[in-house]
């Protein structure tokens, strides 16, 4: 079996995972939170049981694959085939009702990334890579998803989560990048880097990602052209302090700031 | 000829510049920005392109109508029937391909707002209001939007799409209630106040906005149950310094703070 066989199994848990965690998003247009108990949290509610119903399946179709999972913790990661899953990446968007949240899911082989998919299921847009190509299936139809060109920082259009999240010096790091971009903006999550994929931004920096905030979108922006990796230049799919650019040229220059 | 008829051709100015606007959403996925000369500037066409097919449409069935409008200025604006359009409220959303832009429609009579939607085509939803109720309709289906309630400014999540479009003074005001507030979030535009009305956040506070930017938003929030006024209390369809809550405590609670 190749790693494209897949794809389709991908695509059911994109759709599985979707229907499960849609009638928590937006609950108060539905649901009088003060009914439910003062401990209802619906984003915790849709994380657990977006990726119990996407473990289920795994289990059922690939017993001796691995996974690793936000809420329900790793389970055989040393196998061949692991999955790395993240059911809500962007729970405070999610929270406000912000339809910018998405479904992340990677599979890894022998420890690298091998095909990734981030679906946001309220729009009905999913993007895909296998770090050959990157794919994009919504609203607007089904095309190949490519970075633009971007000879240099001074031109690039840089995204971050929040610098909020980052520790005092990789802030003051990051600061000496944003510094030299053109524009920098906040907010995304996985967003930024399907829009990276997408040739519609240059530059995302963040730090403290975890493996399954990043694992899924690696074959994304690899397949659509670009490069991520960690600060210091290593594979991306551990997580931690993270850059990913469509141009390796802002690629190279931000690196060239990020180590001083 | 009621205010309510109104609500039917409202939904026909969406569709139509939907429609004219979605081609220039995410354009690098379709065209090289290369090509189409360096001049090319999708937020720009799309902006004038929709603002014009909606001129049209209301020239064509109500001819004795007022225009406002961001892109092509003003009409007739002491007619008794006003329009109030901004064909991309959340310019820099839709730079970046983040589908958390909006189109507003408003409709004045006598100088007050009777009518409004946020009209949202990527997605397809639309929420919208007269006053007297706000609903949505969209990939969840259809419902009455209606604000919650929430006590206290302590218990209240606010939102404003960036401080750094405050004057100083201003945003000093604004700290001191951000400094009261549970949780405050950043950007949003249009779909801060929409999630307003929804029951998703407690609080927007804003300056600088022009009438273009508010007036379509204050019949869903005032229909949805929820306030809004300029931080002195004064309707909000100018534009200028704006605060809106879902729970009029939350409201005079902030208004205290913003005119102590």
């Amino acid at each position: 079996m190749t790693v494209i066989d897949f794809a389709a199994f991908i695509g059911r848990l994109a759709t599985s995972s979707g229907d499960t965690i849609l009638p928590f998003f937006r609950t108060s247009l539905t649901i009088d939170n003060k009914k439910a108990g003062r401990d209802f949290d619906p984003v915790t509610e849709a994380d657990r049981a977006g990726e119990a119903v996407m473990r289920r399946l795994i289990k059922g179709s690939f017993p001796q694959h691995g996974i690793v999972g936000e809420e329900f913790g790793n389970e055989r990661e040393d196998a061949d085939y692991v999955w790395v899953l993240d059911p809500i990446d962007g729970t405070k968007s999610f929270i406000a009702g912000f339809p910018v949240w998405g479904t992340l899911i990677a599979l890894l082989h022998k420890g690298s990334p091998v095909y990734g998919m981030m679906h946001q299921p309220y729009i009905g847009e999913r993007f895909s890579g296998d770090n050959g190509a990157a794919s994009y299936k919504g609203p607007s139809g089904e095309r190949k998803l490519t970075v633009r060109r971007c000879a240099s920082l001074r031109e690039a259009t840089l995204f971050t989560t929040s610098p909020l999240l980052m520790n005092d010096t990789d802030r003051a790091t990051f600061e000496r990048v944003q510094a030299e971009a053109r524009l920098t903006r906040f907010g995304g999550d996985c967003y930024a880097y399907c829009m990276l994929a997408a040739g519609q931004l240059d530059l995302v920096i963040e730090t403290e990602l975890k493996p399954y905030d990043v694992a899924a979108l690696i074959p994304i922006i690899t397949g659509a052209g670009g490069i991520i990796t960690t600060w210091d230049g290593q594979p991306a799919q551990n997580g931690g302090r993270i850059v990913a650019a469509g141009d390796k040229r802002v690629h190279e220059a931000a690196m060239k700031i990020l180590n001083g």
